[in-house]
């Protein structure tokens, strides 16, 4: 008899739709997932007996349905809590208010397998309220609800699931540092290079350049101003031991020039960037002097030499290193550990994207059902 | 209650002790080890009625057993056969025999967690004989025994898990190329510098420096001759849906010297090698020459552009590309996948050592133990 899980699916728009094809090509038959739900904010598409959704037409059948059946956390907890088989719920959203009841949904039993910063990066207390609920590293067996986040950094890198090995076998970090913006990873590639200043492009320009290729968030803003960066780094730091209250309780370098703050349009904005310039090459030009370029790094230091912990901002690096090679929107992350030594372990690669996010969330999901399947 | 999970463990040398420190060590008390055998070839300590060992003074308890109580994979599967609790099997010896009746272990549900590299780089009938009696990918629930061998390539690094994820979520493996040998790197990265030719070393000087620094096997032929490359590179090919025969079943460059390749002593052939300097420094001056540095690499290549689809050889690397600043005895591996695209994912840092090798094993142990503790 085939093992089967039931999956509960919030959040379709990229990587949603991208988790759910993937799911549906999925070769090994070892386990039988069954879609009970797909929502996104007003429209939820919900088999009521718990017999699988017929996928083949999700996203006509989830347009068709009344726009006023947005489910609210409590009715998704209600239902699932009734499903007769295990159940993964998988939030591809970035929804606070999903985030804030994932402690009600594991200590039901429902286990979680998601991308939303939100629930590990916000107040410490619902971090320590979530791993408190879920049955992850209980010695309790009545506990049934796992929760799985590899991709809260770096997408479908194996970031989490390497620095919780490291952990959970006895390794102490000793440092981290890495460039896990894939938007800030490409504009800081693009503003300043390895080849010595010969064609200067303007900070500005590489960011307009970046929103028309897609790269960013529909406001630039909300990568410039380092909180997507923060939020990583508090995952990161937490896994490593410390006890981060909250993405804002350490130093973050926004690239927001001061004056600019209080702007409210997004065209206004990127209209008045320009003005900044000046500053931000006379960064670059005084690397490139001393044979450096700029990155957008976050840096947790355990290693007791620095007084701040953690910090994200903008770092100079020498040529040789690692990451004055990176290319495109790629991320990387070195984890410089006890057993490791002077050279760290390195993970690099793409760490955005639907198709890789939707990789990361799907392992996830298959290793929740190798433990939870019935 | 907590729940329990008896561990073997066979290979008691460098490997062997630094697995059982760390498990004594464990901070997390979710599952209860229980070590009830530990054995190398000679010697067994056996806890007869499956009640845990006292691991204060195994070395000393085992030293003291008599020579005559080696165990047979007979005798040990006969043993852990009739285990109380679910048994997980912890290989850490190179032995071809022992790989040979995992499926015997496997069929009477003793899970495996392994750096030995002969059970998935012998005949491609071990291997298929292996997770055919898995419960891996399995979707017969009465199947209990897992297998699971991170550390076989890269020792420590996610290099294992990380092909698996990718494969089991769907995506396909375009090339993979990688430095997997931590000896074959130190040498090259010490005889084919980037900094441009001022003072040039002897290949033959960097290999007896190689064997005094403790970094190749007590013969260094074995890591000269290419094979454990090859074994390496069997085992990617194998997860990325290749049906390799065997590790000789593509060409595979050895650095021994054709002529020297009938002689016995080690001492001699080391006496030899420097003949051979200059046919290794024509080699390197001509890449240098280009900009480019020497490396020894394996390389699959899926693309179809490639008529050999593995290969195990020096490579030529441009001064910009990762490989090239390789540092010590790091290992490198880029995977070329239809999802990452262009920009490979690459997971670079120390690939051999007791340590990480012993955590590679006791992260599998860990995961294995989710899965089946009672």
């Amino acid at each position: 008899m085939v093992r089967s899980v039931n999956v509960a699916i919030v959040g379709a728009g990229l990587v949603g739709s991208a988790f759910v094809n993937q799911l549906q090509s999925l070769r090994s038959h070892a386990v039988t997932y069954n879609v009970i739900l797909i929502a996104r904010s007003t429209k939820a598409l919900v088999s009521k007996t718990y017999s699988p959704l017929q996928l083949s037409t999700w996203p006509q059948d989830l347009a068709a349905t009344s726009s006023a059946s947005g489910l609210s956390p409590g009715d998704l907890a209600a239902y699932l809590e009734k499903s007769p088989l295990p159940v993964i719920l998988v939030d591809n959203t970035s929804s606070d208010a999903l985030a804030k009841v994932y402690p009600v949904f594991l200590a039901q039993g429902i286990s979680i397998a998601t991308p939303n910063k939100k629930a590990f990066s916000s107040e410490l207390g619902l971090w320590n309220a979530i791993f408190a609920a879920a049955a992850n590293f209980s010695d309790k067996p009545d506990k049934k609800g796992f929760v799985y986040h590899e991709a809260t950094v770096g997408a479908g890198l194996p970031v989490i699931s390497t620095i919780k090995d490291l952990i959970s076998t006895g390794d102490e970090v000793v440092k981290i540092e890495g460039i896990v913006s894939g938007t800030l990873s490409y504009i800081f590639n693009e503003f300043s290079t390895l080849s010595s200043g010969s064609s200067v492009v303007k900070f500005s320009d590489v960011v307009n350049k970046a929103k028309e290729l897609g790269y960013t968030e529909p406001d630039p803003r909300e990568d410039l101003n380092g909180l997507d960066v923060a939020r990583k780094l508090t995952i990161l730091a937490r896994l490593s031991g410390l006890d981060v209250q909250s993405p804002s309780s350490f130093p973050v370098q926004s690239l927001i020039p001061k004056p600019l703050e209080e702007i409210e349009q997004v065209s206004e904005f990127l209209q008045k960037l320009p003005d900044y310039d000046d500053k931000m090459e006379e960064t670059r030009s005084k690397a490139a002097e001393e044979g450096k370029v700029l990155r957008f790094v976050g840096k947790i230091d355990l290693s007791g030499e620095s007084s701040q912990k953690v910090k994200v901002g903008i770092e100079k690096y020498d040529a040789a290193h690692p990451f004055a090679s990176l290319k495109g929107s790629d991320n990387v992350i070195a984890f410089y550990t006890k057993r490791y030594g002077q050279n760290p372990l390195i993970i690099q690669g793409a760490g955005a994207g639907a198709e890789v996010t939707a990789m990361g969330v799907l392992g996830d999901v298959l290793k929740i059902a190798e433990r939870v399947a019935k």
